[in-house]
């Protein structure tokens, strides 16, 4: 192991740490064990069929990210934002990258990193989206609009939004040079647009999910735009891959957190909260559960069977969330598993000078520093936690650089699918937001939707329960 | 009714929209209504015996609110920044209204209101304090620093490196008319430095914690500063107060919304989602995310029996969220009730021209505009989780400006201390953040707290479980 591997604590998940009512003890952890050689035999499959395109990302052909890098540079050149019409998968990942390595001062206070300021517009409301447009100078601004089918609303809305404004500020030859599509290589109605109008385009792989996307043109055209080092985030991301190649749960690491995760699900903890102990990484918490929730939430099993399973993420942040979370955390309901995310070196820090040694509250204080505070956080609060009985485990880094970031984004990932295969469900699709699609069509007069306003009617009760 | 007045919409709580297995049925509410002849006659208890210190803010004395004022005008004639140094119930409150107010980009891109730039630093994160104190240019900032006890670990660290770059940038005088301290008007290890070494200071009143203190100067100053009007924040809150003050559960928007959240806790929903349909909405779901999780989560009732009860409270923003958590929302497991807040009026509208008429996707975008769009998902989404039984409450504000959010504020401080009652729980506590503290104490040597480090050392399992 390389003194830049993560390292995955798990020692607050044990019966040792936690007894035998809380913990897992050694002989469930020998049963769990066992079902990984299911497991392991059909994520092989997976992989051997094509089905988790995002394993291969690590391995993007040069000639690949080549375009990517190209792409990016010719924007660079052009402009000093750039943003992302995007929303979920096409959204999150780049937003955590950047906010990981750039701060979340990022948009307003000089960045660690040289590149484009990253605006990711992933909503469709207009007051965040009119304060974008009438607060950036067009001039020096590109968009990438990103969307695997081309028919995502919020998307396909903002897009026309901002081609109109860019063709009235620049006119429509330079702009169209402003607007690179991510979309699917041959399906979807973005890509005649990229072919028949010209804009340029890069593509998302068709058997890679936007909540598995980040590693793939998604993620890492914005990335580079914001001046991050692609190829160190995949370096990363290639080692971890490999690591959870391995078949026994105890030597994966993928495996052993999903292997966790579940275990504390069956048993009652319907609540998996993401909490790094670094203010720049809740972008990354954040991504995390649109890929926990989205993957595992599912009503129906691999059988057909109505199982309405999926644990909850809860994105959190230390030591921040001590003073908000942590009450309900250590006193609630034995509902959670909680992962930490922590550092070995912040890269940084600032030493606290002794002004007071006579105030009790303030003394001690004097001639630490602010990363031993946070570290001293971490891991009495994980230590608390477990004297109570509550699990967590946590993910080590050792800084905070794209290396790292591309380990654990892989890492979790990995996991995800893995914990899928436990629980017989398909990670990989995401069928109950059709519905609410249909309606929002409806309202909206979308021809062939009719239907589905009526459906909307009829559920609408009116001003009966309104106080 | 005023048009301006906040309406509680919970048709999609009752048996009528979901049925009788899932939605709260007619016998059910009456039952609930009957347990609020205890719960009020508690909280009118509690307001009379003073317990209830928030319920007076809105009746805050002008003298009170003059001394804040005048205190931000002096700070803004002197900066252009105001750094708050203060966590949990000292941050969350200010973020929540400035960033609705003045928007996501805030920092960045022109804001709607005149003011000064908003930093709260409310982590004692190296990497974030660093990119703060050296992206800043300390000649133009001021810093708010908030404690009530003085005794929070992170704020006192920060406010003696802060100190300490403030005097070398500016001299000890300068850098002392720069530092305002909100801290207990007696108590605290804060209240001596104000009235021995000549820090401007305002109070926090002592029966108001930190989680219902956003109406106090912990919340008032900073807001000032930023150029929101402050009076209009407690009138609105003010008119809330009055509709709280109803006896009858159906009457009482507090009432309604304790009794829908605590009924749905009661039969398996241990979880509330807080979803506003507004990216800069955000802040107020994590500022409610503290007040309902510290409030609720306990351990002991009031009788001192073990119940370990609490509802995870759960920030999430739509639409952006439809990507992310509604696949989980719509097809897990029973586990949540959603509390939605949607805008009457945006303010603000971008028209979707119609580009591409010959694009199914896009074409029936055309002609409508953004406001519209994120209107109908609002409403697709709730409908499309009641087709499958899944419960949620609407709280729909006429506009997003003070007066608005001043009521939303009231209604949740309101209906989180008649949650506590019902539930026979203290929602004014927070006894259990108080092991991780002595921890972190030991750890970092402040005297007297020897024996928890020797317990740490204990609950470390060292590096037998890493991988």
């Amino acid at each position: 192991m390389a003194p830049t591997d993560l390292r995955l604590d798990y020692a607050y998940c044990t019966a040792d740490a936690l007894g035998g009512v809380h913990g897992v003890a050694r002989q469930r952890a020998v049963e769990l064990s066992q079902s990984f050689i299911r497991v392991h035999a059909e994520l092989e499959r997976g992989r051997q069929e094509g089905r988790l395109g995002f394993w291969e990302l690590p391995q993007t052909p040069a000639a690949e990210l080549t375009a990517i890098k190209s792409q990016a540079e010719r924007l660079r050149g052009l402009a000093d934002n750039l943003v992302v019409l995007g929303i979920g998968g096409s959204a999150l990942g780049a937003t955590a990258v950047d906010m990981a390595l750039n701060g979340i001062w990022r948009h307003s206070l000089p960045r660690r990193q040289d590149g484009m300021r990253l605006y990711v517009a992933d909503n469709s409301d207009p007051r965040m989206f009119t304060s974008l447009l009438e607060g950036l100078d067009l001039k020096r601004t590109a968009f990438n609009v990103i969307s695997k089918s081309g028919s995502t609303a919020e998307t396909a809305a903002q897009f026309m939004v901002a081609l109109d404004r860019l063709e009235q500020a620049l006119g429509p030859e330079e702009a169209r040079r402003r607007l690179v599509l991510t979309t699917d290589p041959v399906a979807g109605s973005l890509r005649p647009l990229a072919t028949l109008q010209g804009f340029p385009s890069l593509p998302v792989p068709p058997n890679v999910g936007g909540r598995y996307s980040v590693l793939s043109a998604v993620g890492l055209l914005p990335l580079a735009c914001a001046g991050h080092d692609i190829d160190a985030l995949l370096a990363g991301a290639g080692r971890m891959a490999a690591r959870c190649l391995a078949p026994e749960m105890t030597a994966n690491p993928a495996y052993l957190f999903a292997a966790l995760a579940v275990d504390f699900w069956r048993r009652g903890r319907n609540i998996l909260v993401m909490m790094p102990y670094v203010s720049d990484l809740f972008g990354l918490a954040q991504w995390f559960a649109q890929l926990w929730a989205e993957s595992l939430g599912k009503a129906l099993n691999l059988k057909g069977e109505t199982v309405n399973l999926g644990q909850t993420p809860v994105a959190a942040v230390g030591a921040t969330d001590q003073h908000s979370q942590l009450q309900l955390y250590m006193e609630g309901p034995h509902d959670k598993l909680i992962c930490f995310i922590t550092l070995d070196n912040y890269g940084c820090d600032l030493e606290i000078p002794s002004l007071y040694p006579e105030l009790d509250a303030m003394a001690y204080l004097g001639g630490r520093s602010l990363a031993e505070l946070i570290q001293a956080e971490a891991k009495a609060t994980a230590a608390a936690l477990a004297d109570q009985g509550r699990p967590s485990l946590s993910l080590r880094l050792p800084l905070l650089d794209e290396d790292a970031l591309g380990q654990v984004i892989f890492l979790l990932e990995a996991a995800t699918v893995a914990a899928g295969a436990l629980l017989g469900i398909d990670p990989l699709d995401q069928p109950g937001v059709e519905l609410s699609k249909k309606l929002t069509y409806g309202l909206m007069g979308r021809p062939g939707f009719d239907s589905f306003r009526q459906r909307l009617e009829e559920l609408d009760l009116g001003q009966r329960f309104v106080l």
